[in-house]
């Protein structure tokens, strides 16, 4: 590879800063001076989650705050509407099951956003739900859900909105006390700009309530714990140090910068993006297109696997293909976090030498123009 | 602070070698190239293991694993013995309360390590014993259980052989495949010398077998998961990917020098740490000394929580206190991954400029000669 342009919706590419704090001597984390780092980042952590609630640090990828959701806030037999519009609604689906709540499934054609009227006809038929599964960018297809309309009827039900927003905090905006959601989670390898390795959770009183109740065993995401620690600035098991430092420096940045900046900015990069694959005569698939990630259907003939692997192997550009109904149909171009204008440039002039090695020749001069 | 001499027993110093591989750009981990990192890491797991069964790779701290080790293996109402002669002991037996194992906890004295015949006695007597949970170096007293003789037990046995070796494998002569142990546990940041983060299991058939009756719900610790992704050198969750680059770096350093010579290497740090104790004038607190950590009783009069506070924030020197009945009484000393000689000279040095501040005075030439 001479270049390694990483243009995947997780992980993206990790923060200069956040790398050069990886190769520092580790210290120790029951320290004062470890305490300091967790007290500053929970408070960061408040503010790009938009919430005046506790934010935790769970060393585990996204899937263990997404089971933290589920073992903290429900319980066995607990009725769920479960949004499954891709591969990360399919998971929550999945995990429902496993955990024997009872989850009711809307399947939602994937391109497309869950209506949020559907949500609503369904609570109001069922007063019985406790809680309702979505994702925020369901990173599988590129669409956005409309959690903040959503948000609206669950704050007339007992449910409780529980949103995966791994690869969206922090890209979309998302406003968890103004919007009124319940349970909200999210990884740092997204728009968090650090390697993967450390989840996010943050809960509201409502789904504090209903945890009370909440009747499933458990231990390491047993979020009890978790809140004891945070009395004294720590965590109850012994935290991916190095990356917490790194979460630390990312996050000053993005502070740096401003919440409001860095979705406007992230907001304008999908906008670009967008423009780009248009200019070169191509679809976008998602019918509500998220900030953070965009699928980019390809023309008929074009092997999408083989695409990937050619930009991949020969160009040094890393994009994600499709999965499942969608292998080998899109690409998907991420433009979150420390995924900079130059990068979707570079990213971009080779897909469509990629492409034209496969017989799809477009002008490329107008999808570049949008990355100066 | 002018040094950072770092002889906890976890985390413990990183190897330059994983520091450099964190510092570089990250990549993805759906790859070839990945996924060859993934295949040579489980390679070696298993020559560190000294086992022929796969270990899987987690992204979670030690006590995600001992908690995949219970959902996994076990299921409620199983009857459990726990030796408890420490906080991880205790660890185990607050976990197996949460999931409602039914646990026979076997107190012993903090200090003293489990009489093996104990455990065969308590198995004789009931024959309905599904699990022995144990340490095998017991951090929070450094004392060193005989796994070995236990195993003997537990294999005519039904109960499984479970161990946390978390702080003892790859410092600790551990052999899973020849001594007969059923599920073994370890963590990335003791003798591994990588960060916290990673989280790492091997389990025998006879545990494989009992995994079938399992009834615990299940997800982001379902070995089943792991099983299969591993099938193509997988993992089934997003790894911490700068994690498992860094834990590669440091295991081939590891095969490099060699199971045996390392296992002796760390026997001898030991056995100099507990020279240069006594010849300061201090007990070593274990009756069964482990060789990855050494707990050193501090003389009446000797505030030990400022001892550690004074090597720590003006020696630059950090070391470990007691925890629970030892607080303030021991320190404790590890000698295990990364740590040198040189490091152990320089910690004791200032070990000893800290006692005599607060008015412990021993000549430290002798002891300090243990560390040529």
């Amino acid at each position: 590879m001479k270049t390694n342009i990483l243009l995947t919706p997780g992980p993206t590419p990790v923060l200069p800063e956040a790398l050069r704090v990886m190769a520092e001597p580790i210290f120790h984390h029951r320290t004062p001076q470890f305490r300091a780092v967790l007290k500053e980042l929970f408070e960061l952590l408040k503010y790009i989650f938009r919430t005046h609630e506790s934010v935790y640090l769970l060393s585990a990828s996204g899937t263990g705050a997404m089971e933290a959701a589920v073992v903290n806030f429900f319980s066995p037999g607990d009725k769920v509407l479960v949004v499954n519009g891709g591969k990360f609604g399919e998971r929550w689906g999945k995990m429902a099951q496993a955990f024997a709540l009872e989850p009711e499934i809307i399947h939602v054609p994937w391109g497309h956003a869950v209506d949020p009227a559907e949500i609503k006809k369904r609570l109001e038929a069922n007063r019985a739900i406790k809680g309702v599964f979505t994702t925020l960018c369901e990173t599988s297809t590129a669409v956005l859900t409309d959690i903040k309309t959503i948000a609206q009827y669950t704050q007339n039900h007992q449910a409780l909105l529980v949103v995966d927003a791994i690869s969206a905090i922090g890209g979309e905006d998302c406003r968890m006390d103004e919007w009124g959601l319940d349970v909200v989670i999210t990884g740092s390898q997204k728009a968090l700009m650090i390697p993967p390795g450390l989840a996010y959770l943050a809960a509201g009183k409502k789904a504090w309530n209903q945890a009370q109740e909440s009747k499933f065993p458990k231990f390491y995401l047993d979020l009890k714990k978790y809140q004891k620690s945070l009395l004294e600035e720590d965590v109850p098991f012994t935290p991916a140090i190095s990356l917490v430092l790194a979460q630390l420096e990312a996050l000053r940045v993005f502070k740096k910068e401003g919440y409001e900046q860095v979705i406007a900015r992230t907001r304008q990069l999908a906008g670009s993006v967008r423009a780009a694959a248009q200019a070169m005569g191509l679809a976008i698939y998602a019918k509500a297109p998220s900030n953070v990630v965009t699928a980019i259907e390809l023309p008929e003939g074009v092997d999408g696997s083989k695409l990937v692997k050619t930009l991949r192997d020969e160009m040094g550009v890393t994009l994600a293909g499709g999965q499942d109904q969608l292998k080998g149909r899109i690409v998907r171009i991420a433009h979150m976090g420390y995924i900079r204008s130059e990068d979707l440039r570079a990213g971009f002039q080779a897909f469509a030498e990629a492409l034209a090695l496969q017989g799809y020749k477009c002008e490329t001069a107008k999808a570049l123009e949008q990355f100066k």
